[in-house]
Order: structure tokens, then C-alpha cells, then sequence
């Protein structure tokens, strides 16, 4: 149909704050607020602006939940899991130790009533929840020494946060909180014997392969960190109809552009991590079966006085068995067949 | 901030109509224009109104990019590979057979240039062209007897299209093009020996088990077919830059959301089909081998008379190189764990 005639109509203008729990230099997983921002602020023809702010420009990355609930700030770009510490239940909107993988994760949020289930506990904070971006599987971090068994743990200082901290320290690791920035330095000086950060891309610029060179595989307390955008939820229901759409539809495109843009990065990064020396290493199977042993015993014992976070964990469990059976017969036996024949050189 | 004071907006007023290959009994691949749909209409608050008919209302299935070629109508959304008779390029804005995984594909498409060189392409044919929608990998299909090598394709007569039904006829298999509704029949009846489809969800509703129980994967011929929506290039350039913002959003949401809809859907159908008697069976190595092989040859071929196919299909084969080896690390490893625990029954 041809263009009709222009029409006069009401267009309310919004002009709103993102405050991104990510410094530029993550620029994969901060570009996904800036990429989600991008498409609002087109998508409206600026009738909603979105203005995103790293982390520390307006409050620090770990006080963001806090700033947008309270309405000091309308929007923030982060991983929900930082805020744990409240409540676990915050854990479940980005993943936790042995979660979905990632297409699990977007069946369980857009089919399984998953983004429903998580508002109804994010709700209860004042914040609207959506779905903004995935890292993907993680890296499982960098190692001064080789890591042969669950002995190999004993007292070792690795620099790891959150649930995934709880949970290691079960296997005799001691966990240490350390920003981004301070690693290289304290696995330079001994100070610390590991640390894990994200994949590839993001660590290679950290140069950690200089000074711990063991790196393991797979981050298993990451299989598929979901970022969100969260919305103080006064703001959120004082926006009209039609800009409501339109941010849902700009994070659900976000949230799969931001592991489009990891997918395209890891591989040369990986490239250039080995070609200057970096050593690859799968953690043994006696490490993996105690850290799965270890996160259920943690799991069990939150959930037992904690009905919202044992509800929303059920739930996302109940698929992830479902979800594994089907996930053993084409789309393995693909990968499977295509990874031999990268290994035969014909690809 | 607050809404500022409503200003009077010109707000140009576009209906079109978006024809599917598909029928509604495809409800998961139908859905998918439906979603896209959805959200512009929403997200526009009907200033852009897409309404979105079956195969066969305004044009048949494997019409529908002629008619929006010409401008009869002005979106399709359909699977582009449909159309390879008219140029093989094609079929690689879908898949060809041992293409790229889902992540790989979207990878590809968001950040290796792959939507701009398939456009490139496809503005030649006056068509804009947007991916919307992925099944995943797909299953090999129903067969009335066991495969246990190459010798048992030969002159076996399978249900099968399109570039893939060219690829597979260098094993023997003689490709029959038939109707999704006139499959079961042909094999009850022996008429055709193995047929095609899509995976568990799709096939389970022609209950193809009851007549070929031999269910096959992986679906080499389809890793991940991404559907598309395509627009009348003439209309798509008149539409205003908010507007061609919104339909690009639109379609990378609804790209991933049909894709969450298959992976919510296809475990469940999986469990019914093996309890009603479908039997679960990997296409053996020298099958997989073979295919490969004949799949080369086949591009080789078409790429020495047709200089955009090869480039684009390069562009796709270098980054599946890297990406499968980027691949074998995290993902896969969390993937095996996660799967040797599912079959421990500790998921």
C-alpha cells in the first residue's frame, strides 16, 4: 500500500538513563547496552532515548539494581547474579553453576514462562526483568599450575565471585573478590594462583596467558550468563503501550546479537591465545562431578528456606533434563561430525 | 525523566501484506512471521501494519519470492533456498547441506558481513532480505528400513528437495519431490521408501513413526535453515528509516524467538515419538563421510560458473573453520558433561 496522507498524533517523548554494571573495555557485553539503546532510540525516531552510562559514570557497576529500583536511575545493563548476596533468587535471571546452556536458556525465558516467573520474584524489587545478552559457555579461567584432580584445589586462591565462589570453596578453593583491573597483577606476584573472567576475546586483552598459563575448560559455573535490562518498574508502567513493545523487542534482538558478536570474536582470539602460549586444558572428570556435587548440595540447602528461588530453579531444571536428551541426537551428532572433519582438515 | 508535553508528529501510515511459504499446520515456522509481525504492528502501534497470510491465500508457497519481486505483494517470509533453481545463491541466505550451526549462521549474518553480501545478492533480485527464523538442526528423517551403509541408499526413493535431493543423488538415493500432506500415504504404501521433514515437534503430527519408525539424525542437509523475511526492495527503500529500523529489529527478535519456540518444543515431541515406537538411529560414519565428500564436489561445481555463490559460500566456510574450533572447547565440554549427567539421571 502506498504511504496515506501524514496524521497528527500525540508522540510522548522520554528521554531515560542506562547505567551499565560494565566498563567500556568490556565492550562486548557493555555494546549490548548500547546496541539494545541503538535500536530503541531508531526504532522511536528518538521518541524514547535511551543514554547509556559505564559502569561508575553515575553509580558504581554493583550498585546498580539499587539505583534502579529506588528510581534514582530509570534503566540498567547488568547481570543479575552480581546482586546475590539480597537474595539468590537474583542468580536465576543471569544462570548459575551447571545451568541451561544457551538455547536452553532462551526456550526456558521466551516458552517456559521463564521471563513471567523471574518478574514475579523481580517485581517484588521494584525492577522489570528482560532478557539483554549472553556471553555464551565461559572460559573456566587462567591457572599458574596444572590442575590434575580435586586435590590440586586444596587452599588454592582463585579469583572468582558470587554463587560460583560459595559453591568452589566447597572443593577446598578460597575464593577472592579482586576488580577486573588488579588480576594480572596479583597472579604476577603469586598472590593469587588463579582467576576466571569471560572467554577469549575479553581475557586476551588482560594478557593473563603471561602469567598463568593453564587455561581451563569449560566455565562450568557459566554455561550461559544472560544479561538483563531492568526497568524501575514505576517507570516501566508509566511507559506507553507501544514503548514497552518496542524495548522487549530491542532486548529479545539484543540478547541474541551480543552472543552473535562473542561467537564471531572467540575464534581468532583463541587463535592468538595458543600462538602465544596459552595452554589449553579440559578440567578432570573428578573436578566436574564434585563441582556438580557441590552445586546441588548449595541449591538444596537455599532452596530450603527459600520457596521463590527453589520454584523458579525447579522450573528451569525440569527442562534442562528434557532439554539434554534431545540435545544428544541431531544437533550433537552435527557438531560432532563437523568438528571431526575440522580436526581432518577439510573444512 | 518525566514524559515531556505530546507534540504533533507526522506519522506516515503503511499496510502490507506478508505472504508465507508455509501453511498453518507449520505453526512454529508460521509463527515466526506472526511474531515478526506482531511485534512491528505493536512496536509501531499500527503505523506499520503487517498482516501475515498462509501459503496458497494470495500466492503458493514457492511463489512467494517472485510475487514480492515484482511487487504483487510487498513481504514474504519464506526459506530462501526454496528458489536455487533460479540461482543457487539462494539457497545460502537458508543453509546448504554441512552449513554452519545456529550460532555460527547468526554469527555469520549480524557480524561477518553475511546479511550485506547476501543482499548484495538479493538486490539484484529486488529483494531486501532479513533472516527471521531457525529450526536448528533438523532430523534426517523416517525410513521404512535400516541404513547400515552407502549401499543401502542406493536406489532407495526418498522424500527429499532442493539442493540437498541434488547432493544426496550422487549416493544413490533417487529424490522424490512430494507435498508435506501426501508423505504418509507414499509410505504406507511403499510408493517412496524415506521421506524428510523437519524434526520431533513438525513430524510427530504426520505421524510418520506408524509407517517408517527408522528415525535418523543428524539432518546433514539442514545444520540450521534460517528463514527469512523479504521485502519488495522499491518498498523497502520508501519506507522511513524508523520504520526500516523496526522491521530489522523485529525480524532479528523473532530470528532467535522461533528458534527458542523449536528447542521449548522439540524434547516433548522427542519423548512421544520414541513411546509410540519410533527407533532412534545415527546415520553411520561412511554415510556422513560420503555426503561431505558429494557436498563439496556439488559446490565446486556450481562455483565455477557462478562467482557470487562462491564468495558468499567462502565467506561462510572460512568462519565454520574457526568457529568448530573455538567450538570444541567450552560449549561442547559443558554440553557432554551436562549430557553425561542427564544419562546418569542426575539432571
Amino acid at each position: 500500500a502506498l504511504a496515506a496522507p501524514a496524521i497528527a498524533q500525540s508522540a510522548p517523548q522520554f528521554t531515560w538513563r542506562v547505567t551499565s554494571s560494565f566498563p567500556k573495555a568490556l565492550d562486548t557485553i557493555f555494546g549490548a547496552a548500547e546496541t539494545m539503546a541503538k535500536y530503541v532510540n531508531e526504532m522511536t525516531d528518538g521518541g524514547l532515548t535511551l543514554q547509556v552510562f559505564p559502569a561508575g559514570e553515575l553509580v558504581p557497576g554493583l550498585e546498580a539494581a539499587d539505583a534502579v529500583s529506588s528510581g534514582t536511575i530509570e534503566v540498567c545493563h547488568t547481570a543479575s547474579y552480581y546482586f546475590w548476596g539480597k537474595d539468590p533468587t537474583y542468580a536465576l535471571g543471569t544462570t548459575v553453576p551447571f545451568g541451561m546452556n544457551y538455547r536452553q536458556m532462551n526456550a526456558w525465558l521466551y516458552y517456559g514462562g521463564g521471563i513471567d516467573q523471574l518478574n514475579e520474584f523481580f517485581h517484588t524489587q521494584n525492577l522489570h526483568y528482560m532478557p539483554c545478552g549472553n556471553t555464551g559457555a565461559q572460559m573456566g579461567g587462567w591457572y599458574r599450575k596444572e590442575i590434575n584432580s580435586v586435590a590440586d584445589l586444596q587452599g588454592l586462591k582463585m579469583r572468582i565471585g558470587g554463587l560460583a565462589g560459595k559453591i568452589i570453596e566447597k572443593l577446598g578453593v578460597v575464593p577472592q573478590q579482586i576488580a577486573g583491573g588488579d588480576i594480572y597483577p596479583s597472579l604476577e606476584k603469586g598472590t593469587i594462583d588463579a582467576a576466571e573472567w569471560v572467554g577469549p576475546y575479553d581475557d586476551e586483552k588482560l594478557g593473563f596467558y603471561k602469567v598463568a598459563p593453564y587455561y581451563y575448560y569449560p566455565g562450568w559455573w557459566e554455561g550461559a550468563p544472560t544479561l538483563s535490562t531492568m526497568v524501575n518498574l514505576e517507570k516501566w508502567n508509566e511507559l506507553p503501550a507501544h514503548y514497552q513493545s518496542v524495548m522487549a523487542t530491542a532486548c529479545e534482538a539484543a540478547n541474541s546479537n551480543m552472543m552473535a558478536s562473542y561467537d564471531w570474536k572467540n575464534p581468532n582470539a583463541l587463535r592468538s591465545l595458543v600462538a602465544n602460549g596459552a595452554q589449553l586444558r579440559p578440567f578432570p572428570q573428578d573436578v566436574m562431578s564434585a563441582a556438580f556435587d557441590a552445586a546441588q548440595a548449595t541449591y538444596e540447602e537455599i532452596g530450603a528456606t527459600n520457596p521463590m528461588f527453589k520454584k523458579i530453579l525447579d522450573s528451569q531444571n525440569a527442562f534442562r533434563r528434557d532439554a539434554y536428551l534431545w540435545a544428544q541426537l541431531s544437533e550433537y551428532n552435527y557438531d560432532v561430525f563437523m568438528m571431526s572433519q575440522q580436526q581432518a582438515g577439510k573444512l
